[in-house]
């Protein structure tokens, strides 16, 4: 029974979830479930509603219209996602593989509700794996003196395959301004450590600092690198009985997990963002 | 500035929502928070919705009357509740300290808005704890020949300290049906290992089957001794080298966290219980 | 550089590790790790020395019969292991793949060091995904009435294959004590709730009963369904807005990491067993 | 019954475990709990050994010329402890009291082998607090231009009342290299959250980016600021449900779990040091 979402934002002022419920219930509508958010510093007020579509008065055409102008008098941001709807995604990837095979894995035991009908990398490895799993696999080098040229063609393929989420999965390339403000929203996924460490080989650092737990963080990828709205974060206990070795396996194992997660949670229109920050209605 | 809370729950039906918001909002009431669950096994609708009364139309002693129309054409079991109430908490304690002290320290520290007025004992060794925080002890001996006696006189005391809320902070003694029909709601913490070990020395039997987590439950008592709706659980890891004595310590830590994030959901009207178990709009 | 493993348990007594290190030192052997419990009801002590090969002046068919002496003296259970050692594992499975899948690509990926050539299941629907890896893969169905035949059958098979460990990879079936006895160790995995719910449907019963965390426990199968000594378990918060799919969901991704775990403690030699429970040296 | 603890550090080298057991074992020294590390990396060996007195052959102050001489061919840094010291543990807060409280009652509990005669503090506010637990307090105030006479009297305090261990339990201000050379190990925690944030109001601004997981983090103080060889960390999920009040409070609850575990980590001499990290053998 498919169902129908909207994601608002807009100044915070009385009444907002009397508007938006009694819009959905004008048309006969039941929703399934309403959450809602305030966030009284930024005075903003933050709304998800999905509603069932059965028996509901609206045609799916017509919804936008008849929400624009309630939309106009809140001055709300605001997104109509329907629950059947199967967004595309392309999956970027270097060399590593645990990412990218868990999400395909997920993908394929229905746990995200998306088709992956494209792979890039920057690398020719991973093609037979791809292959293997009857993905188109497309290898774009990227060097710094023709990365312009890598990210026309990475756009043009996203165009081509009408992409409507990227997904880095260890793709170990930073994205450039030009590139995120044409592409569709783009997941990235990287190690978190107490206290981080920038820069290179940061289990490494972190082994030589001793630390007792490693994590992961998946953030809406912004020029800033890895300073973008944060969606999930986990982490796991380590000690001094693991190796360099074992910080990456268990960051590894975080990293499969959180990005799972946060593409989940962007798919099933569970994310907001505002501000370089998300609400995430999970 | 203190707000009221609605928690309802009634049969599913469209239009809930609506109904509940434009209730509020035909008062100017600003709704700061409204969580909705729908459970589809259950067809039930549960809602907590809170609201600023500042500029709300209503007088507190309105709101009764007002609601009652609505709640009774949706066939609702409802509560209102006010943020600058101050619920009135009896602990219930027989020899252990853990939980006990940690509620009064947290209740001192503003973390919990209540009041304790009142710690009830089936021993005497306490009484000088309860003294040094100025807090009323009575001491009320429970044997199996005098179980009645003993329960009236506990009735009556939370009668007279007008008790809204019993927390049995490691009371060992089970509480009779009768009791807890007269009594207000009463909220138990207990150890929890995977798998569960009934009767005597939990710990040292999960420490005999080599167990890697152990936990602890929150939930309001029942008749059926640890079977109540679950408030709130957590657990901790151990292992071959945690002793029995390690297990204990460990226990007493998550019995007291787990309780106070019980208590602290329960005073502020986040917990609806239906069917044996709850909703938390945490 | 490889390295040797010795696992000991034997009655506790004075000069213990002295003299397993001792021995080791004899022989020019650098210990890499040592690490050692004592279980005083038990009256066990138990013992895990790794130390290098380079250098060590023992072939290593002459480790054996050189410990034989000191280990008749303490009266030990003992084991030897090397690291280079590969050894082979037969996944059993039904119609899942989670535990499957993750476990073949751990493999593939190096984190478990061992060879996997074989695949047993009761349907034949994962033979693609089998014949995908090149894994050989035997469909034996089991009926009540024929379960000693296709026992023989399993073990005929882990006889051939050289099979030294059995993972039930979710293999919804019990194995026999008497398979039990004859088969190599079998680890198994299995859901776990607070409280536990024994029988059909878990996920849908930990629903119903509105439990706040869902776990997973890895063990060795014995003839007591779920009761063998536990290895790993690890658990995942839930609540009311998770729905039984949700449920089954998190249950796949605990069973996913806590089996993987097991396996790879299992592989590296760090689980010794006493009385149905388990030291981890991890 | 107690027992004697050896905490050692050399260079890496063949037959250290067998030396160390050696030893005890030719005293007739029964070894309770061993626990070896080698950092590869750093060329260290780092042990523990805890053994039972009873029985043992030398007497107490027997035992440090007795391994005196050991320790010189093995270039060791080392420690004896015995099981019956009560170390003595100043506290040094300001005006919370989260970590004071939870330290004074664990210790009362019995959870914390250690006495504490001594409350420091920059301010008046926690006399009575002290003084209801018998413990003697000292109001020391500290202002830029005074800091060198208030460390004057601090480190006087410390020696007076023969101080093993420093405790910061929330102590809002900077020690000196000069008074960190001259006072025993000092313990300090402060919140941690993923990303870092330095400076003020580090929960603010937490809030502020949207983070989903916060924690605390307890270390030996040194005097770059937050930067000694960390001991213990630990975290907790927070969501946009979570203001920034909620953020302090469950950020105080990891501090105090953290605080207290890392000081019982300390007083049971699990704890070595080296070039900037820590072993915790826990």
């Amino acid at each position: 029974m498919p169902s129908a979402t909207l994601l608002v934002s807009c100044p915070d002022q009385k009444g907002l979830v009397a508007k938006l419920s009694a819009f959905i219930h004008s048309y006969d509508g039941n929703i399934i479930h309403a959450d809602h958010h305030t966030d009284p510093e930024a005075g903003l007020f933050l709304s998800r509603i999905e509603w069932d579509l059965q028996g509901f008065q609206l045609e799916r055409a017509e919804i936008i219209p008849a929400f624009s102008g309630i939309a106009r008098g809140i001055q709300a941001n605001w997104e109509l996602h329907f629950s059947d709807a199967c967004p595309r995604i392309a999956l970027w990837a270097s060399k590593q593989t645990h990412c990218l095979l868990d999400l395909i894995w997920r993908q394929r035991a229905g746990e995200l509700p998306a088709e992956i009908p494209l792979i890039i990398s920057n690398h020719p490895d991973l093609e037979p794996t791809a292959r293997s799993f009857g993905i188109d696999y497309h290898h774009i080098p990227v060097s710094p003196d023709h990365k312009a040229e890598a990210e026309a063609q990475q756009l043009a393929l996203l165009q081509q395959y009408q992409i409507d989420l990227v997904v880095l999965a260890k793709y170990m390339q930073v994205l450039s301004g030009s590139l995120l403000r044409q592409a569709p929203p783009v997941i990235n996924i990287h190690h978190s450590t107490l206290p981080a460490f920038a820069g290179a080989n940061p289990y490494h650092r972190a082994h030589q600092r001793g630390v007792k737990i490693i994590g992961a963080t998946a953030h809406y990828a912004t020029e800033d690198l890895d300073e973008g709205p944060i969606i999930e974060q986990d982490v796991v206990r380590v000690s001094h009985r693991d190796t360099v070795a074992d910080l990456i396996r268990k960051g590894r194992d975080m990293e499969r997990v959180v990005l799972a997660r946060a593409v989940r949670y962007h798919l099933e229109n569970r994310v907001l963002v505002y501000q370089n920050k998300t609400v995430v209605f999970a």
